[in-house]
């Protein structure tokens, strides 16, 4: 039932789910599991992407109705939900987990251990760290003055955290480990470490800290346990940036 | 074109569409239908629901594109939109209506009679009453310091209406008979037969009834009539304590 | 793996994806394309379109997971995202552009060369004109006391633009030109040629024109070139009556 092309690479132990139609120029690493009524590899028109493979690592998980565009790279353990969309020119770490619905428009870089929720639109072109958490109904836009030809993409530093329905407006950088609440409408620059709440002044997340208790943000306080091994320095390097604005806000 | 496990139970008179993927442990009762390109039964990793059956009660609409989870419960006359997704753990009450594009994510359980419209999220472990009304891009979270392990599903009580584009955030409870309105972002407890509008102060929903012409709030005043017979009694039900609380208002 | 009605009419170079289902009804113009895993000519329960052909003219692109309703009307190159549902009763003109995840509801008219971003819901009934753009999330709903059987649709005039996440409130007008910001909940009418914006004064888009370089507001000052030759004579109609509007606004 599946239509799986000869020129695609499939690695050892890989599933594949009811009706997945596999393209050419599609590589799929060992162990990975792709889900029903799937389309992977799926042909793009953008030259600099046609004909390119698609690499999608070892240990993912691409659950039903999903179309993943050749052109892209995914490092081990992509996890999508179901009916998602991945565009061409598309570069990311390892364990990027995505929701159900969620698109990334392709033009884009992505670090490691990255959390997309449902419903996420991930605009063309934009820049996104690592730890960078996006919950549901987050847009990344870039188009400043819709509808144009002009293009400013959107910037997410390491650790940041955007909470459910926030839009991030055309060229708007979010600072390392900085928080956006939920359905903020956010412009410009959000310095490094701070809370964006419209209503409240805008504050530093140390602020929120509680070190003794562990229980408040920065995330990367109560909640690196759930990270592999592997990513626990990264998190304490987090962790310590954090601390250090801290204790400079503090000192004022 | 179809791939049915002989452990699934079909009622008489099933219909099912081109491309249906059925998984074992699933039971669909008499009459109901599952359009194309549809995966009902669809196997979870969750040790509480992994193997336990998803039963589709009779007389049932599953639309296109629709992913179900084995371990889950719906009562007679379950229609969903295209492109859903119903996670383990959802026990849901008759005649439940969910739109296009709208995510379930499981451990919940929701009344019977409740509606919601398309792109609505139901955060994992929400609480729903009967009769309630979910209107499009409304978000049902449950994490209080996004991310965290913290857990804090919502509750939303018979009766109640949230308009398009609510975020409800976590922990808090939606009173029987309450009205959120569009666009709100809503936090604790919205009291019984209240409506819930910023830049409004809080007032009941009473004071919008008009119990003459039955063409204002609350809903069940002038739409009764679009539930079948058998829901009646319970409209009336909540008619009747609507107008408790309005007399009781006017008395103050 | 394809399956096609016999009563199907498929025009010449007409491309099939994989696993697609094409109902009866159903006329597909020269040089169109449908991808993977589509319904094309879904049935409705709806009596007013129930059995009517649905049309997709000439150089149409349909890409997967997409479902289209009998009882339409497409004029040439109709262009969808992935995982788009276009409800029966829908008569658009030409070059219509839906992105993924939208949704039409039907028993509207859309006019020529719109063009609809992602996660984008049309509701019933909605009339709109021609060159209108519509973002992201945007909602356009119809129902001014939800839930009821009350039925107000929009309407959206020519060249209008809704920015990303805005919900236009039952009944609402948006004028010819009018710009609605980012994340509004717009209600009544927008007047021709204004910005709407809360906390800003509504005032009109001739005050953001740059008629020297072209840059600014109205889109089409600066990006008619986006659109076919025979599109033209329409773009510079626009252009004139914002400029006649923005001399008006001069001499007050």
């Amino acid at each position: 039932m599946n239509q799986i092309s000869d020129k695609a690479e499939l690695g050892t132990g890989v599933k594949l789910g009811f009706c997945v139609r596999i393209y050419d120029n599609v590589i799929i690493g060992d162990g990975s599991e792709i889900g029903d009524f799937c389309s992977i590899g799926h042909p793009t028109k953008n030259p600099a992407f046609k004909g390119k493979p698609v690499k999608i690592s070892s240990s993912s998980l691409v659950r039903s109705h999903t179309v993943i565009y050749e052109g892209s790279s995914f490092e081990e353990r992509l996890e999508t939900g179901h009916h998602v969309v991945l565009r061409e020119g598309t570069f990311a770490g390892k364990n990027l987990r995505i929701g159900n619905y969620s698109d990334i428009e392709g033009d884009c870089l992505i670090g490691d251990y990255c959390r997309f929720h449902g419903y996420v639109h991930i605009g063309k072109g934009s820049e996104i760290g690592s730890f960078v958490w996006i919950y549901s109904l987050v847009t990344l836009t870039n188009d400043p003055l819709p509808p144009s030809n002009i293009f400013r993409p959107v910037k997410i530093d390491d650790g940041a955290v955007l909470a459910v329905g926030v839009t991030v407006m055309p060229g708007s950088v979010i600072g390392k480990c900085a928080l956006v609440a939920a359905g903020e409408k956010v412009s410009g620059v959000v310095r490094p470490a701070r809370v964006y709440a419209s209503g409240a002044d805008e504050f530093i997340v140390a602020r929120l800290v509680d070190w003794e208790t562990g229980k408040r943000h920065p995330w990367m306080n109560h909640f690196a346990e759930a990270y592999p091994e592997s990513a626990r320095g990264a998190i304490e390097d987090l962790k310590a940036y954090v601390k250090v604005l801290c204790q400079l806000s503090k000192n004022k």
